[in-house]
């Protein structure tokens, strides 16, 4: 069992990707840890209490990150993406659940610290949190297992940014928060838009889980509605890349993945901010900015069909056990 | 016949372009622009003229930029490359031909007034003395007929930067002049590491040169060895890339590349320092750092036998005719 801490500002394929996570047999989920980004701190720790209780995750949700460590590049949230609710703009009815006390920094480190060399945190947002937890515990390289992220873009596969030419969302929205991170030796996986973008999921796709995969089937496809309408005006069609579910895919099947090691940095400012750079371990350069870096593992390629019959899989199981 | 300013770090292969276009068919060289880079001003302005005089190149020699426009990625002279003296180390005899009064950037001006709409730039060195002569002249862009820009690398057929994951020397030598030279609204054409890099002249290629090249082949011979040997440190082949002299190639023979639009932005600090961004003018982002900027055409691809031909035809051709 993977004992995983999620990390989200849920977010529609976010919500998506808790569910995948909830339904995989292999995970333990231990918390829930939210972050503003695809909407505010409120409406993202509100979103995860509501999806948590409709679907009985027993996962604590801890509120986490209300703002970027240093510059973003936006200064407002993506409604147009994700609803104004950051769900897609479904009704979601009064919710009971509430969050813990603690907040979302100090919950992973305390988990981390209760559970070393366990814990794994899927990060599918901002990366504000994790480097929140690094400064309250500089020890949490050494107490964690793994770091799957979703986010960044390193042109692999002719896919570059979705917010700038070079810049992914994720990231954009708190780059110094990400080059901290990425340079502090957690043992680090980067699921970016080189593959994110590869995989897509269709109307056949969420009508399927529609029809066969019960409520949790009903909830994405309701969900994803506001999604596909915006990639449809950017793509032409009515179908969305596959982002935070292509980091749960890759914790439970590594091997759906193409990866190298990579020093990562990242831009914080200028035209280039939130462009994740990879440099390859083995060359040098005059300058030293792209020495000694610790190595990341970033994913450049994926077996797409691969992911969307794991992520079928998992959600259709969720029918057939209960 | 194309009327010509060629502004030039000189440097190895810079001297080899210069070559390139003084026996080529349909150029007439009207002046040559020296600037730091390759070595400092003094060295590569001594360089210019001593091959001027040595092959009777009959275009005068007015001396530039000693300094970059903002921030640079050196604090040094790259002579691990060019030697240093610029010319690979090769003895440079006592020149009697002397340099014009009149400075690089204001000959730029000067010559491109009185030939509005005639005069193509051919910068294979930093841009400092564009984005000077456009400080002096704001109407430059409407004056110039084009120009030709080896620098960048817009990670086309998996080539990145060779002083950084993402920067090329060129521009990273004077990032802000280039940043400023490609928001102009010169027309403009980029030949960059994406197909300089995707080109390379082997020994055997040298040794043709050398043998039936007269005296341009046996010098382009001469400094070569340094060069060569500095390559091989790297790739491990005693061959080089085809940088500067690419870009005399798109001069002559444009249908030898692939090249598309694009806008394109340098990053002038942080670790992405001298990287060129293109962004695709068809393609609107959030952000407004990438609209309305002007449409330069880069390079994309590059017939390169068809290159290296040109270049061995054209110095053939000078023994031919003499």
């Amino acid at each position: 069992m993977r004992k995983v801490i999620f990390d989200t500002d849920i977010g529609i394929d976010d919500a998506m990707a808790l569910l995948f996570l909830h339904y995989a047999r292999n995970v333990e989920l231990r918390a829930i840890v939210t972050g503003f980004g695809n909407a505010s701190i409120d409406d993202t720790t509100r979103n995860a209490l509501y999806v948590s209780e409709r679907f009985n995750i027993a996962a604590p949700v801890y509120r986490g990150a209300a703002e970027s460590t240093g510059t973003s590049l936006f200064d407002s949230y993506p409604d147009f993406v994700h609803g104004k609710n950051g769900l897609g703009d479904v009704d979601i009815p009064h919710i009971s659940a509430t969050q813990e006390s603690a907040g979302g920094a100090q919950a992973i480190v305390d988990i981390a610290t209760a559970n070393p060399g366990d814990i794994t945190i899927v990060a599918v947002g901002r990366l504000s949190n994790v480097a929140n937890a690094l400064k309250l515990c500089p020890e949490l390289p050494q107490l964690l297992r793994e770091l799957v992220v979703m986010g960044g873009a390193f042109g692999f596969n002719g896919h570059r940014g979705n917010v700038s030419p070079v810049a992914e969302a994720n990231i954009a929205g708190d780059p110094e928060a990400a080059d901290f991170v990425f340079r502090s030796g957690i043992p680090t996986t980067i699921v970016g838009l080189d593959v994110t973008a590869q995989t897509t999921m269709d109307d056949d796709f969420f009508e399927l889980l529609k029809n066969k995969a019960g409520d949790a089937g009903q909830f994405i496809f309701d969900i994803s509605r506001h999604y596909l309408d915006f990639h449809e005006q950017h793509t032409g069609r009515h179908a969305c890349a596959v982002h935070d579910s292509s980091a749960v895919a890759y914790l439970l099947a590594p091997e759906l993945f193409t990866t190298r090691d990579a020093g990562v940095r990242v831009v914080s400012t200028g035209p280039a901010i939130g462009q994740t750079i990879w440099s390859d371990p083995e060359v040098s350069y005059q300058t030293g900015a792209w020495s000694e870096l610790p190595r990341c593992r970033i994913c450049t390629d994926v077996d797409s069909a691969g992911v969307l019959d794991l992520y079928r899989k998992t959600l259709l199981s969720a029918v057939d056990n209960s």
